[in-house]
């Protein structure tokens, strides 16, 4: 009903779900559409380009149905959010649409939109618009939107012969969760994407002028090795003994260590630089207190390759397909 | 694999989909970052605002699982194209979310995409942008993104005592449809949504300026007015007997014509005029070859009401709301 202000317990529906997002949403948000309107705006600021992207985030696959909707919201919220960051580009808003079984409490979408709110807030961004309609299990798609500086979005394809590669922060993040969940009998699939993901927001900022190319490691940094290499028509060496591995990766077992460090779900910046650069990216991405750290270089070929000891050998695959890991078990995961 | 070429018979891997976006979609775009880069880039005009909204159609609810996959791509861009119209914007790129059961063939969601990227085109629009999940059920979620003049935004809580309700088309289209296919024996709340959907881009544009209020009629006149009273804090008296009313409709039985009317689905703009500029609003509709009729009038007080020789009584409720048309048929409707 419209104005209608449905309790949290009431079953969810479409009107009083855009109703409830009209009245609740920020009261930081200054657009010149209110929240609830058919769409929304946003004002870009002046030279900027607009950045968008979309993800979706699907019961069973990257999340369990028990999980805190909050949580949910946070994490669409902030995967998009790495996408951008990949792009050097400060993110302004996110619109969500929900799909979710009829009789789902009304409250389960608003503290999702909530969670959402929250995450966003971290960049001064908002929750600015939203769609929610019945659909088998529970499902967000976020978009979101940025602005990022038009000479500066550096590319996937744009990775240079003698570029250096570098990475934020640790690598297996991602994998060290799912290791973790495997060993309590947990499937390692899921819930893995629901880490506490935390952007590259900053460190993308300063490093987008500085790198001809960039990509986030959402699907580990393999898969963004492999990536940038395919569109940018050359040949990436990732050197094995220099990967910052994280703690809980080096705390594994020697054979489990490597399918934890390309397991995926890392949510860092792998990016490619030139090398007279290099000292200009430590200092920026330093300021932004997050670690950089040089991993491999980009050379005249094709495809990405591991190197170490025992010489180069290709990339291992990713650990994780969603389509693969929806299969086994049948239509309706959760 | 990055740079694979799914067959349309190969079974939808993520991977693979984002690799033919990048490699397959349109010429016409030209942006700062290619396609299938994490995100994409849109460069607002000098002096816009972004207007951006989501749209989730879901198999079973919006569409039948054997429907053309190019029909419910051309349907999920009308329909977020018709949001943008509502409020004046041009536009300008769509990124769609697909959401497929594991080994749906690659060529479906190819097909969706192609069919999305003719519908954008007629607006010298694009797909910008996508995402493919593995979902119990088809679904797509249409992230549209338009530009428009700041002042000239047309909320939906702008209509003001006075002004004169005017709406673009016909009205009944979508309750017409949904009357052929119960005449058939077959579900008239699936499929309604996707008729052809003609956004009414071209009257929103030389509408907004003019119009104190505005939205489109997607959930049905009679909504579309009950959601304008409820923003803009106001009575809207709809005059019955002045309802332009699709030709369909008009033959349908007359115990039958008020609920087709405003069944919902006609994707059409309502608006709030001020009656000065009644004639610029005539002039400059008319001009994109588009049938503009009064319908009615704002007055002071609230609610929405329908007038007829017998007096005003209260608007019917939409003939459709996806959660109860979802409800009875469980959790995998299709």
């Amino acid at each position: 009903m419209p104005g209608g202000r449905p309790s949290g317990n009431r079953a969810i529906d479409e009107r009083g779900f855009h109703a409830w997002l009209a009245a609740h949403l920020p009261a930081g948000r200054r657009g010149l559409l209110p929240l609830g309107d058919d769409a929304a705006d946003l004002c870009p600021p002046p030279g900027r380009v607009a950045i968008l992207t979309t993800d979706a985030l699907v019961a069973g696959t990257h999340f369990r149905r028990g999980s805190p909707p909050r949580r949910i919201g946070a994490a669409a919220t902030n995967v998009s959010f790495s996408d951008l960051a990949a792009k050097g580009a400060q993110p302004a808003g996110i619109l969500l649409a929900v799909l979710v079984p009829p009789g789902t409490p009304a409250g389960w979408a608003r503290a999702l939109v909530q969670g959402a709110e929250r995450a966003a807030a971290r960049w001064d961004a908002h929750v600015i618009g939203g769609d929610t309609k019945p659909g088998p299990v529970p499902t967000v798609v976020g978009t979101a939107v940025g602005w990022a500086v038009p000479g500066h979005l550096a590319p996937r394809r744009g990775a240079r012969p003698g570029d250096v590669l570098v990475t934020t922060g640790t690598v297996g993040r991602g994998g060290a969760a799912a290791e973790a969940l495997r060993a309590r009998g947990e499937r390692p699939d899921v819930l893995a994407r629901l880490l506490d993901v935390r952007p590259r927001v900053a460190a993308g900022r300063v490093l987008a002028p500085l790198a001809h190319a960039m990509i986030d490691t959402s699907d580990g940094l393999a898969e963004a090795a492999r990536l940038l290499a395919h569109s940018s028509a050359v040949r990436l060496e990732v050197d094995e003994r220099t990967l910052p591995l994280d703690p809980a990766v080096r705390r594994l077992p020697a054979r489990r260590r490597r399918a934890a460090a390309f397991f995926g779900g890392d949510y860092e910046l792998l990016a490619a630089v030139p090398p007279d650069r290099l000292p200009a990216a430590r200092r920026a991405v330093g300021a932004t207190r997050t670690r950089l750290t040089v991993v491999g270089r980009v050379a005249r070929g094709r495809g990405a390759v591991l190197l170490n000891s025992a010489g180069a050998r290709p990339m291992p695959p990713p650990g994780w397909d969603p389509f693969a890991a929806a299969r086994p078990r049948g239509p309706t995961p959760g």
